[in-house]
């Protein structure tokens, strides 16, 4: 029996057990330059029951699993680096429970941020973790997703209160609770969050929601160079205002935007604030940030209040990604990812400019300046390999000079398989203690080899 | 030799190992009603490598050792069940830097919060979780505390970054970095936070700090009722005023903090509340705060700015415990420490309270009720054994009626050797997970062995 075959007998729906090429081709990539590499079989559970059954019969067969959300990752996380079963857990979509009174949800994990926060806006509620792409929200937990409003409300671990995961075995776990917190036993619900399919699938999340703001303001301003906006985001962050988002885009991003929205942009480093609370309070924040800004050499200051205005205001932030694409078609996206001390921010950035324009390399920098987050982006010739060396070696020493100031390699992408020799780097002596977990929990290593933990 | 003899040979001390009687029982017991036991030797080592070297010496014979802070853990934590080595890290109470621009202090494990807040202070930024007593923070991330702050800044497991930990065998690792945010491979981080020094004795911690709120209101109000006054605290939990502190005091905790100290407040249910942020925004949330808790039926709202007059205000709530010691002299302290999603908050204070008068147990009630997590508070003799039997049944009722609910045994003080068995009914499907992990990382059982995981 083919292992199609082998897997009709758990699951047993055609549909749903599929070998075609196109299927298996689009289970094969993420949204990155990572070499895709189709899986042999892609299936699409219905029930917790169904990721069990296969799993079981994964772990017997010691066949690979990865599990599959909206394909977004940046790192390679869901190519199935040694073939096998991409599990795509998109069928398991629903919303299982808005509870208002609790500030929570509980959500199956094909779940996308978008679906969920439609579902808690019908009860002033929102979800605040937004990583860009409308990832799953099992893809958000496993990734250790966070984004643009984590300055504020902090990323997934945060807000995951507890979890359903089905280990290798096909045991069925769940961590964590309802309560706003526990202190009971060791923290599993923060160990499978972020451990990227290695160690169980997600099957259900318990996850935080906030109170729609009554009042928000979002606003921009232009810098006469990078290292102004910089150091102007740094002490916005250090200082008493309460900002949600708090994000720098770089001048060449903002002619990408322009180019790509027919808009008028001041083609400059620019900083993207926004501001949320009660009016009264928000109010005095907005004044504040705005002196701030201006001290700081920030001109063209705008602020908007309604909510049509402030899409359109924070429009070359969001469309950042697409406007580079597009103007780079037929390359491919690559990222890197370090998070530093907040003080060491514009140093860094001054570094991987610097950096970057030495090895001739085109790259564009955004940065979540609030969490001292920053990518510097390459549109990559896939045909060029001497071009993806070079960004592979400006990486490596973005990483080297974070990691030397405290930094880490990853703030948000996660490690999947770009960036083992970087954990490496980074938490060497972890490695063993990191490798005894994955043993225990997956003896036959059949969860997204290859991945988090190098060979 | 004697074990102190062969300790002696590592750390070479006279003065910091010790079996003297005094010094062991005063490391024999916390501040709970655990029944004490002696350690056989007490350890205050000086370095991380002290401290390697004692987990080696132990690690290789078998001997358990328990780390020890403040002695304020309240599930037994710091009791060496076994005997064997008390280790105090009192002596490493260096804060080795404050990095004010970076938002965060580094400090040795022996710190308490009351000296982390001095130097942080020196920079106009705070350290904020605040379990009551002034433990250290070593201890403090050990139990995975919290406090009355959680609910506007949350616990230990946000507010670590990284920590220095020595495995059982003597191996020296380091977790997380100084950057805001990691995705560096699985969070071991969030693991030792609320291990209960089972798997590791921390030995540095990086904290997060934030800035002093430049304004902050203290406010208080009575009920008719403790159901109205949970309610009250639920609604305003809801709303979208941030609170930064949000706790509820019974009838009978006012009584005797007035008996105590003397005062005149109304011996009814009541709420304190602290809101802090920017002026602007702070005087905005106490009007809508005030409206709030009035509709919901509170009386003699009071509200204070000054430094001194929000003590005085807070002074009840602060003083709970010990008033509620000074009324029973030669009583242990026993409390219960369930935390439910916020909507059950009220049934479960009403179930608790009718449950404790059934039982004719006196107990008193006090909440972090924006957290949902409430404690009932008993003073026992401890010559009567009924009298704790008949405690334990109230706290297993307790317990039970919480888990029915998604709630947790324990919200903030850890499981400890207390409640272990409701570790077991709350998490039975994960045991097998923690005990692996416990394996791994202490495979002859020397780490505070007894606590967390039931034999």
């Amino acid at each position: 029996m083919t292992l199609r075959e082998r897997l009709l007998g758990v699951i047993g729906d055609e549909r749903r057990v599929s070998d075609g090429a196109s299927i298996r081709a689009a289970h094969g990539r993420d949204v990155s330059h990572h070499e895709p590499r189709d899986p042999d079989v892609v299936v699409f559970p219905e029930t917790t029951a169904e990721v069990s059954a296969v799993l079981a019969l994964a772990h017997a067969e010691r066949v690979p699993v990865v599990a599959f959300g909206a394909g977004t990752s940046l790192e390679g996380h869901v190519i199935p680096a040694r073939g096998g079963i991409s599990l795509d857990l998109t069928r398991m979509d629903r919303v299982l429970d808005v509870r208002a009174g609790d500030l929570l949800a509980v959500v199956q994990p094909g779940v996308t941020r978008s679906a969920l926060n439609v579902r808690a806006g019908e009860h002033g509620l929102f979800f605040p973790v937004d990583p860009g792409a409308d990832a799953t929200l099992g893809g958000m937990a496993a990734t250790n997703a966070s984004g643009t409003t984590t300055v504020r409300y902090g990323g997934m671990r945060v807000h995951v209160l507890a979890l359903e995961v089905v280990l290798a075995g096909g045991t069925v776990v769940r961590t964590g609770s309802r309560a706003a917190k526990t202190s009971a036993g060791y923290g599993l619900t923060h160990l499978f969050v972020g451990s990227e399919g290695t160690l169980g699938v997600i099957t259900e999340l318990t996850v935080r929601l906030h109170g729609i703001p009554e009042h928000v303001v979002a606003a921009r301003a232009a810098f006469a160079d990078l290292d102004g906006a910089c150091a102007a985001a740094v002490a916005l962050a250090g200082s008493g205002v309460t900002v949600t988002r708090l994000e720098l885009v770089d001048a060449d991003t903002m002619r990408a935007v322009n180019a790509y929205k027919g808009t008028a942009y001041a083609e400059a480093p620019s900083l993207f604030l926004e501001l949320a609370g009660s009016e009264a309070g928000v109010e005095g924040d907005v004044e504040a940030a705005r002196e701030l800004v201006t001290d700081a050499g920030g001109s063209g200051w705008s602020e908007e209040r309604e909510s049509e205005a402030r899409s359109r205001l924070w429009d070359a932030r969001h469309h950042a990604l697409f406007a580079l694409q597009h103007a780079s078609p037929g390359r491919l996206h690559k990222s890197t990812d370090v998070c530093v001390p907040l003080s060491e921010l514009p140093g860094a950035i001054r570094h991987a400019r610097a950096a970057a324009d030495r090895l001739g390399l085109a790259a564009t920098i955004i940065a979540h300046a609030g969490d001292g987050n920053y990518h510097v982006l390459f549109m990559l010739d896939p045909a060029d390999p001497v071009e993806r060396a070079t960004a592979e070696e400006l990486n490596d020493e973005i990483v080297a000079w974070a990691l030397q100031r405290g930094g880490t390699c990853t703030g948000e992408h996660g490690i999947g398989a770009g960036k083992l020799r970087h954990l490496t780097a980074e938490h060497g002596d972890l490695i063993p203690l990191m490798r005894g977990i994955k043993e225990l929990l997956d003896p036959h290593g059949i969860l997204n080899p290859g991945k988090v933990l190098p060979d």
